[in-house]
């Protein structure tokens, strides 16, 4: 098909797909002439994953284009792409007290150390979990408890995640599975977080189903 | 205090903090001349948590003003805020399909109505979840096992917060852990689910520990 009909189908503007093609997004065309080029269905199926990566998932067209070119190697790494290629929430946040977020890592380095969690040193999560925690205490919130609590939790998850990726067909759909659950799954959990908040609130402070 | 002070205190530059005041962001001081206003430890607090709500939470400014009304509201209420006027991680997302979006929606108020979920109706999290299974959707992944592992998963966490919450010592303070908590606590979330997550793949994958 041609841009335009790439467009039809995906609804994306035809300015919009120049400017992925142009970022590296979107793989090129098969050019047919000099200034025509030809798309078939797996540019329909990589537009729809950078407009999902890019809307829902909220990251920056640099993340998305280093997780692409995850997907698109030869030999797909589900573990490395996993372990360092995913980003994390936070990161590099300057409004953060620089000893505040060191003392947070030396917490997270010994939970990791203390879990015996398999987790490499340069991994961003650990960076992104002290600055997480400092950004907690910085504004007075003792989150000592929650810490632990929420690292059971997120073992539970991880296993969900895992089972996830592993009913993926082939090695290139596991790595697929591992880019889209990591980055949707962070959205659809914190929804559902807040809804079971919501519920969990009714009941601690007695407002009945009828008033919801 | 004068503006100077506070801006040396909190490390925040002193147009970003009249940025903040004309924004609603901040309370103004009390005028001590027709051009000077004087700041104290309330304005050192208020300025930490936007700085963290807007660089760790992501959140916009409008978002941040509906909930720093909501914590200087004299009476407090904690039930309300969680359920209203905590924002999602996803909503109006115009990449996604609007007919997936209303199918997600019907499995999300079904999936409310079987766990007996008390959640109002106008929850953003409601759509917020829907946006996030369309954006599963969307791009080829089927989640529906995920879905309810992620729902019960939801259940512990929002125990744990709900204990969170109420571990402070007055009402104005029980709001501002559920703010606080429930903004940051998705990035700390989702930083150690990424942790366990590269854990449960060494496992899986067989990588050793000395290879992290």
């Amino acid at each position: 098909m041609r841009i335009a009909e790439l467009s039809r189908h995906t609804g994306v503007p035809v300015p919009t797909i120049k400017y992925y093609l142009r970022e590296g997004l979107l793989p090129a065309g098969e050019l047919t002439s000099p200034n025509q080029a030809r798309y078939d269905d797996r540019h329909v199926q990589r537009l729809r994953l950078v407009r999902v990566l890019l809307d829902v998932g909220r990251l920056p067209i640099a993340t998305i284009r280093q997780l692409l070119s995850a997907l698109d190697e030869p030999d797909p790494d589900v573990h490395r792409v996993l372990g360092t290629a995913l980003p994390t929430a936070v990161s590099g946040k300057d409004s953060l007290d620089p000893d505040g977020v060191e003392a947070a890592r030396v917490r997270i380095d010994k939970l990791v150390q203390e879990r015996a969690w398999l987790v490499g040193r340069e991994t961003t999560a650990r960076q992104g979990a002290a600055e997480a925690l400092a950004a907690f205490e910085q504004v007075g919130a003792d989150v000592g408890m929650l810490l632990e609590q929420y690292a059971d939790v997120a073992e539970t998850i991880a296993g969900h995640d895992l089972d996830f990726v592993g009913r993926a067909p082939d090695a290139e759909g596991m790595l697929y599975h591992a880019v889209v659950g990591s980055i949707l799954g962070d959205a659809l959990l914190a929804a559902l977080r807040r809804m079971a908040q919501e519920h969990e609130s009714a009941k601690k402070f007695g407002i009945r189903g009828d008033d919801c």
